[in-house]
């Protein structure tokens, strides 16, 4: 089915367009994804650690877990030794951990650029975009449901955003496009559009699969056996039950050798306890269970410890964003993905906010930092989430993005080298003097502080004379900017001619569904 | 001078205006100051602490510090063993240290109303409001230069704040009044409009000591004597200078038993070298050398590690808020104040934005969180700080005054008994089931998660019918509520009336100066 693209790839560098393209491309400026030079936050004593634990090794064993509508996965489990009753399957003590042994501790998720390349696991954090909000919102037009159009626009800010490392999934949902058609459009753009990792489509198990045979065309067949070309988000009904429609695409994608985020979906009161460690306990239950149904399916197979959480408004029943018990559970969570020697999905741009405004900031900002110290290495939403979910905002999209850079910078830690002592800057200025003129300042102004390329950091006046604006109509501005200046990424033309052919056949083989 | 309110507090509970005024006060919810009981984070190694520590001994001894326009000072610490030449004082390796030794590790300064007394060291962490700015904001008129009565709404809000534990200092200038007698102004506000503890003036020795005496008439001269009732901020002149008027008032205060915060005031790369490690070390050379002089007026004087610290836009010079390189500081200073066993003052509400929009939030969030996770026990500028502290935005006051419950809520940490464990409800409720209604649920949901006060929960289409009100104008209508709210905490009308007359005196003695 790649033909075209293999033909191309073995005369890759012999096409005069490609040559062309690859000339005329513009280089965006892109950060390595974040190696942490800092310690984690460590909540929870290695008491409490071991409570939960024994606890999720009870629940497995006594309660169990719902593989649903999935035949072929009960038995699986019964062949592994679990206790399967209907679709209840019980884990024996010790089970779930020993089949979990064979997933990897650190996963590289290959980008078609190489330089875009990310590490996921140990102390690195890579950061994605937003996932699967059906509307979009925007300062001139408000909230409306998201369009194809403005998914590609999405990803061309993803592609230009210089703190994102990953070009993300359902960045929105394209709802203008067939429900069973539009996987193909949204990986077609991440394809060509960007350069940087993205994921594939859960929604059906054969959208997984034409996710790995559309990386089989753009990165050939054999490496895509090899090697990891996609992270994608498999979500558990949380309480402990696994779908049918997500393991079937979990199971494309073992087999495959691509990545999954396996990921308790948990709004705090409602999927899971009111309190924190019964929440934990319930997350380690779920995602013991899942990774280790992957590695039943192929032992080794690249899986992501997820915790996706959110509290409750006990009086609306509304999920709330940025919480300090959504805070308390991301710090946890990371500790139990660190003991199981797992990479660590958590955290992300959430908010409640229906604006960009200083809720969403706040409740964002809240969160951002959690994830930074929680030792999270795959951080999906990280930027431009809006109204818990439902929006994807196109200023918030470059606030946050702009936001991600601070991360960075405090991922770096402190130096403590000659230069970062500065005993001669502290001797040549001595009390009373001045720092800005002195020579080690000369030496280190330029990397030594972290600047927003969005944040108004004018004087009153000249702020007052240029408008009066705020972050919102600065971020207007600046997404604008950014589209206009975006170039497409050079892509061998031959590749890009056979993912644009394998979309219209696929397209082509089925009838339009809206629902 | 307080013979009316001896008299009064002789004869407390005899009079009926007193009686009467206790009856009809509303009692006013405030949350107690938070004793964390989470980790602080630990930035810096032991390695880089001992390196630092090295170096500001070093500093010490072969750079010195100066301290200008004193020469008491001089001779203090010439008796002292330190080496005096002109101005600057250069003291042996350890003499600091050794000096340091007798001020306490945890302050409890006592409040009017003594359920608002406050612990600052230890654990603790007391949450008091923005200090210093010459103007206000509100949505309506914008920015405008602060008056006395801005001040006065600004105590009522610190009072109606369930959050905030302390009612400040110079919340804003109230620059309608004469320079030289606004302090008596807002000395009276605070202890008449708040039953929350406050801080004294230091703009002159003068001043501080009209603080004390005010407070002698508010407690009683004896109790003021024996005990702290004031906290007051004394910023160090960076690098290594120490002003006589600001050496003046804490001279005042180290006499009669008042704390202070020794604050070396930082803009890195201006004040300080522009590497984390530099400014930490001269950090602790300020904060070393201004803490042992204040043992040196009174063995004992309460004393707070203070670090005031911002980074600089290179670019521009402006100072920048809620930076990565700020937080460094923030958490390695809080390192430094541990090891020397004080109580550590630093973070806050900082921002640049000249409205209390996203960025505002941002930056905002970003440094009260460090401040949590360092171990601040004081945190002055909470709330209310805006455009750099030029401004004290009443908007912005109420939106970070709600913030401050998220700090309280991660403080908590993790319950681990059984009913933080929550094993009944997950087998109550299984997998696929629904914790909405179960026994757990029931039992937990009032105290569970934290709530805000102001931000906005509801739905898309209620929120829109209702105005699609932003977080600033939803901040407009609460601060206007509580002031619209407010009721005067119970005061002795004795002492109330011993106060004014002392105002008046002090005012009928001196000229009005407005420089």
């Amino acid at each position: 089915m790649a033909e075209a693209a293999e033909r191309s790839r073995r005369s890759r560098g012999g096409g005069g367009a490609a040559r062309r393209a690859e000339r005329t491309a513009v280089s965006v400026e892109t950060a390595r994804y974040i190696e942490r030079n800092i310690p984690n936050f460590e909540i929870l004593t290695e008491e409490a650690l071991d409570i939960i634990e024994a606890n999720a090794e009870t629940i497995l064993e006594e309660i169990g877990v719902n593989f649903v509508e999935n035949p072929a996965a009960l038995e699986r489990w019964r062949e592994a030794g679990a206790e399967v009753t209907g679709e209840r399957v019980r884990l024996p003590r010790g089970l779930a951990r020993k089949l979990m042994a064979t997933a990897p501790s650190r996963i590289t998720q290959h980008a078609r650029n190489p330089e875009r390349t990310v590490e996921i696991g140990g102390k690195s954090l890579v950061l994605a975009p937003v996932y699967g909000p059906p509307f979009v919102h925007d300062m001139e037009n408000g909230r409306r449901y998201a369009t194809i159009e403005d998914f590609r626009n999405f990803v061309k800010l993803g592609y230009m955003s210089k703190w994102l490392h990953h070009s993300g999934g359902t960045v929105c949902e394209p709802t203008d496009v067939p429900v069973n058609k539009r996987h193909l459009d949204m990986l077609l753009a991440h394809m060509t559009l960007s350069d940087k990792p993205f994921m594939g489509s859960v929604t059906e198990p054969s959208r997984a699969q034409d996710s790995v045979d559309m990386c089989g065309i753009l990165f050939g067949e054999e490496f895509v056996q090899q090697n990891t070309v996609m992270t994608s988000l498999i979500n558990v009904n949380s309480p402990m039950t696994f779908d049918d429609v997500m393991m079937g695409s979990l199971e494309v994608y073992a087999k495959n050798n691509q990545a999954c985020i396996l990921s308790p979906f948990i709004v705090g009161g409602a999927m899971a306890p009111t309190t924190v460690a019964g929440t934990l306990t319930q997350v380690l239950v779920e995602v013991m269970a899942g990774i280790a149904y992957s590695q039943l399916i192929r032992p080794g197979a690249p899986m992501i410890f997820g915790a996706f959480v959110t509290s409750i408004d006990m009086n609306s029943g509304a999920p709330t964003f940025g919480t300090p018990e959504a805070a308390h559970i991301t710090y946890g969570a990371g500790q139990l993905a660190r003991r199981l020697g797992l990479p660590y999905r958590s955290a992300g741009s959430f908010n409640g906010s229906k604006l960009p405004d200083a809720q969403a900031a706040y409740e964002t900002a809240n969160s951002l930092n959690v994830g930074l110290l929680a030792g999270v290495n795959f951080m999906l939403h990280s930027c431009g989430w809006m109204e818990g979910g439902l929006v994807a905002s196109f200023e918030k999209f470059v606030m946050d993005a702009d936001q991600l850079g601070t991360l960075h910078h405090l991922a770096k830690g402190v130096y403590m080298d000659e230069n970062g002592q500065a005993m001669d800057a502290i001797r040549e200025v001595g009390p009373g003097g001045h720092y800005l003129g002195c020579a080690h300042t000369q030496a280190n102004f330029k990397t030594a502080f972290w600047r927003s390329d969005l944040l108004d950091y004018k004087p009153y006046e000249t702020w007052s004379e240029e408008g009066a604006r705020d972050t919102m109509t600065l971020a207007n501005a600046r997404y604008k900017k950014l589209l206009n200046d975006y170039q497409q990424p050079a892509l061998d033309p031959g590749i890009h001619e056979a993912l644009t052919a394998y979309v219209a056949k696929r397209k082509s083989e089925m009838p339009d569904a809206f629902s």
